[in-house]
Protein backbone atom coordinates (compact mmCIF):
# COMPACT_ATOMS: atom_id res chain seq x y z
CA UNK A 1 0.00 0.00 0.00
CA UNK A 2 2.97 2.22 0.93
CA UNK A 3 3.88 3.16 -2.79
CA UNK A 4 0.24 4.38 -3.46
CA UNK A 5 -0.61 6.45 -0.70
CA UNK A 6 -1.01 10.41 -2.19
CA UNK A 7 2.15 11.85 -0.57
CA UNK A 8 0.86 14.74 -1.70
CA UNK A 9 -1.63 14.96 0.59
CA UNK A 10 0.13 13.64 3.66
CA UNK A 11 0.61 15.80 6.77
CA UNK A 12 2.43 13.13 8.97
CA UNK A 13 3.40 9.47 9.96
CA UNK A 14 3.37 8.24 13.15
CA UNK A 15 4.75 4.67 13.64
CA UNK A 16 6.57 2.56 16.26
CA UNK A 17 10.18 1.13 16.48
CA UNK A 18 9.21 -1.91 15.41
CA UNK A 19 6.97 -1.19 12.38
CA UNK A 20 9.89 0.82 11.41
CA UNK A 21 12.21 -1.66 11.41
CA UNK A 22 10.20 -3.98 9.57
CA UNK A 23 9.82 -4.34 5.25
CA UNK A 24 6.91 -2.11 5.14
CA UNK A 25 8.29 0.65 7.98
CA UNK A 26 11.52 0.82 5.96
CA UNK A 27 10.10 1.31 2.45
CA UNK A 28 7.86 3.88 3.87
CA UNK A 29 10.89 5.84 5.20
CA UNK A 30 12.62 5.33 2.35
CA UNK A 31 9.48 7.08 0.23
CA UNK A 32 8.41 9.39 2.71
CA UNK A 33 8.97 13.39 1.33
CA UNK A 34 10.67 14.89 4.25
CA UNK A 35 11.81 13.21 7.53
CA UNK A 36 10.54 15.79 9.83
CA UNK A 37 6.66 14.43 9.06
CA UNK A 38 7.74 11.48 10.93
CA UNK A 39 7.60 10.77 14.54
CA UNK A 40 8.05 7.46 16.51
CA UNK A 41 5.97 6.83 19.35
CA UNK A 42 5.89 4.04 22.06
CA UNK A 43 3.48 0.84 21.80
CA UNK A 44 1.16 2.22 23.95
CA UNK A 45 0.61 5.54 21.93
CA UNK A 46 -0.12 3.93 19.10
CA UNK A 47 -2.76 2.07 20.76
CA UNK A 48 -4.33 5.17 22.16
CA UNK A 49 -3.75 6.86 18.69
CA UNK A 50 -5.30 3.86 16.72
CA UNK A 51 -8.15 3.46 19.09
CA UNK A 52 -7.58 -0.32 18.28
CA UNK A 53 -6.33 -3.37 20.54
CA UNK A 54 -4.11 -4.46 17.53
CA UNK A 55 -2.48 -1.41 15.70
CA UNK A 56 -0.59 -2.31 12.69
CA UNK A 57 1.98 0.12 13.89
CA UNK A 58 1.56 3.20 11.87
CA UNK A 59 -0.92 5.86 11.35
CA UNK A 60 -1.02 8.53 8.69
CA UNK A 61 -2.44 11.92 8.85
CA UNK A 62 -3.75 12.47 5.67
CA UNK A 63 -5.45 15.65 3.75
CA UNK A 64 -9.24 15.68 3.70
CA UNK A 65 -8.51 16.25 -0.48
CA UNK A 66 -7.00 13.35 -1.13
CA UNK A 67 -10.01 11.56 -1.13
CA UNK A 68 -11.44 11.08 -4.92
CA UNK A 69 -14.27 12.76 -5.69
CA UNK A 70 -14.54 12.91 -9.50
CA UNK A 71 -16.19 9.38 -11.13
CA UNK A 72 -13.34 7.49 -13.06
CA UNK A 73 -14.58 7.34 -16.63
CA UNK A 74 -16.31 3.85 -17.54
CA UNK A 75 -18.33 1.80 -15.83
CA UNK A 76 -20.28 -0.68 -13.45
CA UNK A 77 -20.65 1.95 -11.32
CA UNK A 78 -22.43 1.08 -7.59
CA UNK A 79 -24.86 3.00 -5.37
CA UNK A 80 -25.53 1.90 -2.07
CA UNK A 81 -28.31 2.71 -0.09
CA UNK A 82 -28.03 3.78 3.68
CA UNK A 83 -24.94 1.10 4.58
CA UNK A 84 -25.10 1.99 7.87
CA UNK A 85 -22.31 -0.44 9.39
CA UNK A 86 -18.78 1.38 8.91
CA UNK A 87 -16.85 -2.19 8.47
CA UNK A 88 -19.33 -2.82 5.53
CA UNK A 89 -19.01 0.06 4.26
CA UNK A 90 -14.97 0.27 3.89
CA UNK A 91 -15.19 -3.44 2.74
CA UNK A 92 -17.59 -2.28 -0.35
CA UNK A 93 -15.02 0.21 -1.26
CA UNK A 94 -12.08 -1.87 -0.93
CA UNK A 95 -13.91 -4.56 -2.79
CA UNK A 96 -15.09 -2.17 -5.33
CA UNK A 97 -11.51 -1.09 -6.29
CA UNK A 98 -10.49 -4.65 -6.54
CA UNK A 99 -13.19 -5.18 -9.03
CA UNK A 100 -12.79 -1.92 -11.36
CA UNK A 101 -15.75 -0.29 -10.14
CA UNK A 102 -15.92 3.60 -11.35
CA UNK A 103 -17.33 5.16 -8.67
CA UNK A 104 -19.29 4.34 -5.38
CA UNK A 105 -22.47 6.76 -5.14
CA UNK A 106 -23.69 6.59 -1.40
CA UNK A 107 -26.98 8.30 -0.27
CA UNK A 108 -26.78 10.37 3.51
CA UNK A 109 -27.94 7.63 5.39
CA UNK A 110 -24.49 5.46 4.89
CA UNK A 111 -22.16 5.63 7.91
CA UNK A 112 -19.27 8.62 7.24
CA UNK A 113 -16.31 7.55 5.07
CA UNK A 114 -14.26 9.42 7.37
CA UNK A 115 -15.03 7.40 10.42
CA UNK A 116 -12.23 5.19 12.00
CA UNK A 117 -13.95 2.15 11.18
CA UNK A 118 -14.33 3.06 7.81
CA UNK A 119 -10.83 4.29 7.28
CA UNK A 120 -9.49 1.25 8.53
CA UNK A 121 -11.92 -1.72 6.84
CA UNK A 122 -10.97 0.11 3.42
CA UNK A 123 -7.10 -0.30 3.64
CA UNK A 124 -6.06 2.35 1.43
CA UNK A 125 -8.35 2.28 -1.30
CA UNK A 126 -10.22 5.55 0.65
CA UNK A 127 -7.92 7.26 -1.67
CA UNK A 128 -8.06 5.72 -5.11
CA UNK A 129 -12.12 5.08 -5.37
CA UNK A 130 -13.75 8.18 -5.82
CA UNK A 131 -16.32 8.53 -3.10
CA UNK A 132 -19.53 10.49 -4.28
CA UNK A 133 -22.02 11.27 -1.03
CA UNK A 134 -25.33 12.79 -2.42
CA UNK A 135 -27.69 14.25 0.33
CA UNK A 136 -31.06 13.14 0.57
CA UNK A 137 -33.22 14.19 -2.70
CA UNK A 138 -29.93 14.42 -4.99
CA UNK A 139 -29.56 10.69 -4.42
CA UNK A 140 -32.10 9.83 -6.80
CA UNK A 141 -31.83 12.67 -8.88
CA UNK A 142 -28.16 11.15 -9.84
CA UNK A 143 -29.99 7.49 -10.31
CA UNK A 144 -32.61 9.38 -13.17
CA UNK A 145 -29.82 11.60 -14.58
CA UNK A 146 -27.94 8.86 -15.19
CA UNK A 147 -30.52 6.82 -16.48
CA UNK A 148 -31.33 9.49 -19.18
CA UNK A 149 -26.90 8.92 -20.02
CA UNK A 150 -28.15 5.37 -20.84
CA UNK A 151 -26.95 3.87 -17.56
CA UNK A 152 -28.86 0.68 -16.32
CA UNK A 153 -29.79 0.07 -12.77
CA UNK A 154 -29.40 -2.92 -11.81
CA UNK A 155 -30.96 -3.10 -7.67
CA UNK A 156 -30.38 -6.21 -5.62
CA UNK A 157 -33.80 -6.95 -4.18
CA UNK A 158 -35.31 -10.30 -3.01
CA UNK A 159 -38.01 -9.37 -4.89
CA UNK A 160 -35.79 -10.00 -7.95
CA UNK A 161 -36.79 -12.05 -11.09
CA UNK A 162 -33.37 -12.93 -12.57
CA UNK A 163 -30.24 -14.37 -11.15
CA UNK A 164 -27.18 -11.84 -10.76
CA UNK A 165 -25.39 -14.17 -12.95
CA UNK A 166 -28.10 -14.30 -15.78
CA UNK A 167 -27.40 -10.97 -16.59
CA UNK A 168 -25.18 -9.32 -18.62
CA UNK A 169 -23.22 -6.42 -17.21
CA UNK A 170 -21.37 -5.45 -20.36
CA UNK A 171 -23.02 -2.36 -20.88
CA UNK A 172 -23.45 1.12 -18.66
CA UNK A 173 -24.29 -0.58 -15.48
CA UNK A 174 -24.99 0.40 -11.75
CA UNK A 175 -25.31 -1.50 -9.29
CA UNK A 176 -28.18 -0.30 -6.12
CA UNK A 177 -27.85 -1.64 -3.23
CA UNK A 178 -29.55 -1.35 -0.05
CA UNK A 179 -29.52 -1.00 3.98
CA UNK A 180 -28.12 -4.43 6.03
CA UNK A 181 -31.47 -4.70 7.81
CA UNK A 182 -34.28 -3.43 5.64
CA UNK A 183 -32.60 -3.99 1.71
CA UNK A 184 -33.18 -1.28 -0.69
CA UNK A 185 -36.28 1.63 -0.11
CA UNK A 186 -39.47 0.70 -2.60
CA UNK A 187 -38.65 4.33 -3.88
CA UNK A 188 -34.36 2.91 -5.48
CA UNK A 189 -36.14 -0.68 -6.71
CA UNK A 190 -39.35 1.71 -8.41
CA UNK A 191 -36.40 3.54 -9.73
CA UNK A 192 -33.86 0.04 -11.12
CA UNK A 193 -34.38 -0.73 -14.73
CA UNK A 194 -33.87 -4.35 -13.59
CA UNK A 195 -34.38 -6.16 -10.21
CA UNK A 196 -32.01 -9.05 -9.40
CA UNK A 197 -31.45 -11.76 -6.44
CA UNK A 198 -28.78 -13.66 -5.75
CA UNK A 199 -30.15 -17.28 -5.42
CA UNK A 200 -29.07 -18.89 -2.08
CA UNK A 201 -29.67 -22.30 -0.79
CA UNK A 202 -30.29 -23.40 3.21
CA UNK A 203 -32.41 -21.37 5.24
CA UNK A 204 -30.89 -17.47 4.95
CA UNK A 205 -33.12 -14.57 4.38
CA UNK A 206 -29.99 -12.65 2.82
CA UNK A 207 -26.74 -12.25 2.95
CA UNK A 208 -24.65 -9.59 4.41
CA UNK A 209 -24.43 -6.28 2.69
CA UNK A 210 -20.75 -6.32 2.15
CA UNK A 211 -21.08 -9.62 0.88
CA UNK A 212 -24.21 -9.31 -1.61
CA UNK A 213 -22.29 -6.10 -2.98
CA UNK A 214 -18.61 -7.66 -3.69
CA UNK A 215 -21.04 -10.97 -5.48
CA UNK A 216 -22.44 -8.65 -7.66
CA UNK A 217 -19.01 -6.45 -8.62
CA UNK A 218 -17.30 -9.77 -9.10
CA UNK A 219 -19.95 -11.09 -11.72
CA UNK A 220 -19.72 -7.91 -13.40
CA UNK A 221 -15.98 -8.24 -13.27
CA UNK A 222 -15.73 -11.83 -14.12
CA UNK A 223 -17.84 -11.02 -17.60
CA UNK A 224 -15.75 -8.93 -18.77
CA UNK A 225 -12.31 -10.97 -18.40
CA UNK A 226 -14.81 -13.93 -20.63
CA UNK B 1 -35.22 -17.40 10.94
CA UNK B 2 -37.67 -18.04 13.62
CA UNK B 3 -39.26 -20.67 11.78
CA UNK B 4 -35.71 -22.31 11.77
CA UNK B 5 -34.69 -22.12 15.49
CA UNK B 6 -34.10 -25.60 16.75
CA UNK B 7 -36.91 -25.36 19.50
CA UNK B 8 -36.03 -28.99 20.82
CA UNK B 9 -32.31 -27.10 21.82
CA UNK B 10 -34.60 -23.26 22.83
CA UNK B 11 -34.29 -22.57 26.61
CA UNK B 12 -34.90 -19.10 26.97
CA UNK B 13 -36.64 -15.89 24.96
CA UNK B 14 -35.95 -12.55 26.52
CA UNK B 15 -37.98 -9.99 24.54
CA UNK B 16 -39.06 -5.99 24.99
CA UNK B 17 -42.50 -5.27 24.17
CA UNK B 18 -41.82 -3.04 20.90
CA UNK B 19 -40.38 -6.51 19.56
CA UNK B 20 -43.09 -8.87 20.79
CA UNK B 21 -45.79 -6.42 19.33
CA UNK B 22 -44.23 -6.45 16.10
CA UNK B 23 -44.62 -9.02 13.25
CA UNK B 24 -41.50 -11.02 13.89
CA UNK B 25 -42.92 -10.88 17.90
CA UNK B 26 -45.78 -12.35 17.26
CA UNK B 27 -44.95 -15.27 14.98
CA UNK B 28 -42.56 -16.34 17.83
CA UNK B 29 -44.71 -15.88 20.43
CA UNK B 30 -46.95 -18.29 18.93
CA UNK B 31 -44.52 -20.89 17.91
CA UNK B 32 -42.97 -21.02 21.08
CA UNK B 33 -43.18 -24.74 22.87
CA UNK B 34 -44.06 -23.21 25.97
CA UNK B 35 -45.14 -19.68 27.30
CA UNK B 36 -42.97 -20.26 30.46
CA UNK B 37 -39.55 -19.67 28.78
CA UNK B 38 -40.58 -16.05 27.81
CA UNK B 39 -39.56 -13.25 29.37
CA UNK B 40 -39.75 -9.50 28.96
CA UNK B 41 -37.50 -7.34 29.76
CA UNK B 42 -37.30 -3.30 28.70
CA UNK B 43 -35.15 -2.02 26.58
CA UNK B 44 -32.64 -0.71 29.22
CA UNK B 45 -32.08 -4.45 30.12
CA UNK B 46 -32.17 -5.64 26.81
CA UNK B 47 -29.15 -3.37 25.58
CA UNK B 48 -27.30 -4.26 29.09
CA UNK B 49 -28.29 -8.36 28.05
CA UNK B 50 -27.15 -8.06 24.11
CA UNK B 51 -24.11 -5.92 24.51
CA UNK B 52 -24.79 -4.04 21.65
CA UNK B 53 -26.04 -0.24 21.34
CA UNK B 54 -29.21 -0.68 18.93
CA UNK B 55 -30.29 -5.00 19.70
CA UNK B 56 -33.09 -6.25 17.29
CA UNK B 57 -35.41 -7.06 20.47
CA UNK B 58 -35.11 -10.00 20.91
CA UNK B 59 -32.50 -12.93 22.78
CA UNK B 60 -32.54 -16.49 22.78
CA UNK B 61 -30.87 -18.61 25.40
CA UNK B 62 -30.30 -22.03 23.43
CA UNK B 63 -28.79 -25.28 24.29
CA UNK B 64 -24.92 -25.63 22.97
CA UNK B 65 -25.78 -29.22 21.43
CA UNK B 66 -27.92 -27.39 18.88
CA UNK B 67 -24.48 -26.53 16.93
CA UNK B 68 -23.97 -28.80 14.13
CA UNK B 69 -21.00 -30.94 14.30
CA UNK B 70 -21.23 -33.12 11.31
CA UNK B 71 -20.46 -32.65 7.96
CA UNK B 72 -23.83 -32.68 5.42
CA UNK B 73 -23.02 -34.86 2.47
CA UNK B 74 -21.27 -33.78 -0.71
CA UNK B 75 -19.06 -31.06 -1.18
CA UNK B 76 -18.09 -28.15 -1.96
CA UNK B 77 -16.70 -27.87 1.51
CA UNK B 78 -14.51 -24.96 2.77
CA UNK B 79 -11.28 -25.21 5.58
CA UNK B 80 -10.41 -22.00 7.02
CA UNK B 81 -7.36 -21.80 8.85
CA UNK B 82 -6.69 -19.01 11.19
CA UNK B 83 -9.86 -16.69 10.06
CA UNK B 84 -9.37 -14.40 13.42
CA UNK B 85 -12.14 -11.99 13.08
CA UNK B 86 -15.07 -12.56 14.71
CA UNK B 87 -17.44 -10.58 12.56
CA UNK B 88 -15.26 -12.57 9.53
CA UNK B 89 -15.61 -15.63 10.55
CA UNK B 90 -19.61 -15.18 11.14
CA UNK B 91 -19.84 -13.62 7.95
CA UNK B 92 -18.14 -16.81 6.25
CA UNK B 93 -20.80 -19.19 8.04
CA UNK B 94 -23.59 -17.17 6.74
CA UNK B 95 -22.86 -16.99 3.50
CA UNK B 96 -21.65 -21.11 3.65
CA UNK B 97 -25.14 -21.49 4.01
CA UNK B 98 -26.30 -19.36 1.15
CA UNK B 99 -23.72 -21.33 -1.12
CA UNK B 100 -24.90 -24.86 0.05
CA UNK B 101 -21.33 -25.61 1.64
CA UNK B 102 -21.72 -29.24 3.25
CA UNK B 103 -19.49 -28.23 6.37
CA UNK B 104 -16.87 -25.00 7.36
CA UNK B 105 -14.12 -26.47 8.89
CA UNK B 106 -12.17 -24.57 11.32
CA UNK B 107 -8.08 -24.77 12.41
CA UNK B 108 -7.74 -23.84 16.29
CA UNK B 109 -6.22 -20.19 15.70
CA UNK B 110 -10.02 -19.15 13.84
CA UNK B 111 -12.22 -17.29 16.11
CA UNK B 112 -14.59 -18.59 19.32
CA UNK B 113 -17.47 -19.86 17.32
CA UNK B 114 -19.49 -19.31 20.92
CA UNK B 115 -18.22 -15.43 20.54
CA UNK B 116 -21.11 -13.10 20.98
CA UNK B 117 -19.98 -11.44 17.73
CA UNK B 118 -19.69 -14.27 15.76
CA UNK B 119 -23.40 -15.62 16.88
CA UNK B 120 -24.20 -12.43 15.69
CA UNK B 121 -23.42 -12.56 12.47
CA UNK B 122 -24.10 -15.93 11.49
CA UNK B 123 -28.05 -14.21 12.14
CA UNK B 124 -29.46 -18.28 12.80
CA UNK B 125 -26.90 -19.95 10.91
CA UNK B 126 -24.80 -21.10 13.81
CA UNK B 127 -27.51 -23.96 14.31
CA UNK B 128 -27.58 -25.23 10.55
CA UNK B 129 -24.28 -25.03 9.07
CA UNK B 130 -22.30 -27.85 10.27
CA UNK B 131 -19.28 -26.54 12.33
CA UNK B 132 -15.86 -28.34 12.88
CA UNK B 133 -12.91 -27.19 14.88
CA UNK B 134 -9.98 -29.50 14.73
CA UNK B 135 -7.08 -28.60 17.06
CA UNK B 136 -3.71 -28.16 15.70
CA UNK B 137 -2.56 -30.67 13.72
CA UNK B 138 -5.89 -32.36 13.79
CA UNK B 139 -6.90 -29.19 10.85
CA UNK B 140 -3.98 -30.53 8.67
CA UNK B 141 -4.81 -34.14 9.17
CA UNK B 142 -8.22 -33.62 8.00
CA UNK B 143 -7.22 -32.52 4.67
CA UNK B 144 -4.55 -35.39 4.06
CA UNK B 145 -7.31 -37.79 4.99
CA UNK B 146 -9.96 -36.17 2.86
CA UNK B 147 -7.28 -36.21 -0.22
CA UNK B 148 -7.45 -39.76 -0.22
CA UNK B 149 -11.15 -39.71 -0.41
CA UNK B 150 -11.05 -38.15 -3.80
CA UNK B 151 -11.34 -34.57 -2.17
CA UNK B 152 -9.68 -31.99 -4.31
CA UNK B 153 -8.02 -28.65 -2.10
CA UNK B 154 -8.46 -25.26 -3.88
CA UNK B 155 -6.30 -22.69 -2.05
CA UNK B 156 -6.73 -18.93 -2.47
CA UNK B 157 -3.18 -17.50 -2.40
CA UNK B 158 -1.78 -14.87 -3.92
CA UNK B 159 0.78 -17.25 -5.71
CA UNK B 160 -2.05 -18.78 -7.58
CA UNK B 161 -1.91 -19.82 -11.42
CA UNK B 162 -5.28 -20.16 -12.46
CA UNK B 163 -8.29 -17.81 -11.42
CA UNK B 164 -10.99 -18.93 -9.55
CA UNK B 165 -13.32 -19.05 -12.06
CA UNK B 166 -11.53 -20.92 -14.79
CA UNK B 167 -11.43 -24.02 -12.36
CA UNK B 168 -14.23 -26.26 -12.26
CA UNK B 169 -15.51 -27.10 -8.88
CA UNK B 170 -18.29 -29.71 -10.10
CA UNK B 171 -16.30 -32.72 -8.07
CA UNK B 172 -15.44 -32.84 -4.61
CA UNK B 173 -13.97 -29.87 -4.16
CA UNK B 174 -12.59 -27.99 -0.89
CA UNK B 175 -11.82 -24.65 -0.56
CA UNK B 176 -9.03 -23.58 1.81
CA UNK B 177 -9.14 -19.82 2.78
CA UNK B 178 -6.20 -18.12 5.73
CA UNK B 179 -5.95 -15.57 7.79
CA UNK B 180 -7.25 -12.13 7.50
CA UNK B 181 -3.52 -10.67 7.42
CA UNK B 182 -1.39 -13.11 6.18
CA UNK B 183 -3.27 -15.74 4.24
CA UNK B 184 -2.73 -19.08 4.42
CA UNK B 185 0.26 -20.53 5.23
CA UNK B 186 3.24 -22.32 3.47
CA UNK B 187 2.14 -25.43 5.31
CA UNK B 188 -1.82 -25.27 3.82
CA UNK B 189 -0.33 -23.75 0.25
CA UNK B 190 1.77 -26.86 0.41
CA UNK B 191 -1.25 -29.11 0.97
CA UNK B 192 -3.36 -28.07 -1.99
CA UNK B 193 -3.99 -29.34 -5.02
CA UNK B 194 -4.85 -26.37 -6.79
CA UNK B 195 -3.72 -22.90 -5.65
CA UNK B 196 -6.17 -20.09 -7.45
CA UNK B 197 -6.41 -16.22 -7.41
CA UNK B 198 -9.13 -13.88 -7.39
CA UNK B 199 -8.04 -11.62 -9.94
CA UNK B 200 -7.83 -7.87 -8.86
CA UNK B 201 -7.60 -4.39 -10.84
CA UNK B 202 -6.35 -1.25 -8.75
CA UNK B 203 -3.58 -1.22 -6.23
CA UNK B 204 -5.53 -3.79 -4.01
CA UNK B 205 -3.31 -6.08 -2.11
CA UNK B 206 -5.91 -8.62 -1.33
CA UNK B 207 -10.08 -8.37 -0.26
CA UNK B 208 -11.64 -8.93 3.17
CA UNK B 209 -11.24 -12.96 4.03
CA UNK B 210 -14.94 -13.01 4.37
CA UNK B 211 -15.30 -11.28 0.74
CA UNK B 212 -12.53 -13.49 -0.77
CA UNK B 213 -14.20 -16.85 1.06
CA UNK B 214 -17.74 -15.52 -0.55
CA UNK B 215 -16.40 -15.19 -4.19
CA UNK B 216 -15.02 -18.32 -4.12
CA UNK B 217 -18.25 -20.48 -2.98
CA UNK B 218 -20.80 -18.33 -4.63
CA UNK B 219 -19.25 -19.31 -7.86
CA UNK B 220 -18.86 -22.82 -7.28
CA UNK B 221 -22.77 -22.00 -6.53
CA UNK B 222 -22.79 -20.55 -10.14
CA UNK B 223 -21.32 -23.72 -11.26
CA UNK B 224 -23.49 -25.44 -10.05
CA UNK B 225 -26.85 -23.64 -11.53
CA UNK B 226 -25.77 -23.45 -15.10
Amino acid sequence: MAGEIPFTYLRGLYMTEDFAAGAGGRDLLEKAPAADIVTFVSDEVMRHMSGTEHPQGVLALVDIGAVRREPLSGYPAIFLEDIQDPGNLGTIIRTAEAAGISAVYMSSGCADILSPKVVRSTMGCLFRVPLIRLDGEEFYVEIKRQQEQGVRFVAAALGGTRAYDEISYDEKTAFLVGNEGNGLSARAIASADEKTIIPMEGHVESLNAAVAASILMFEAARQRRV
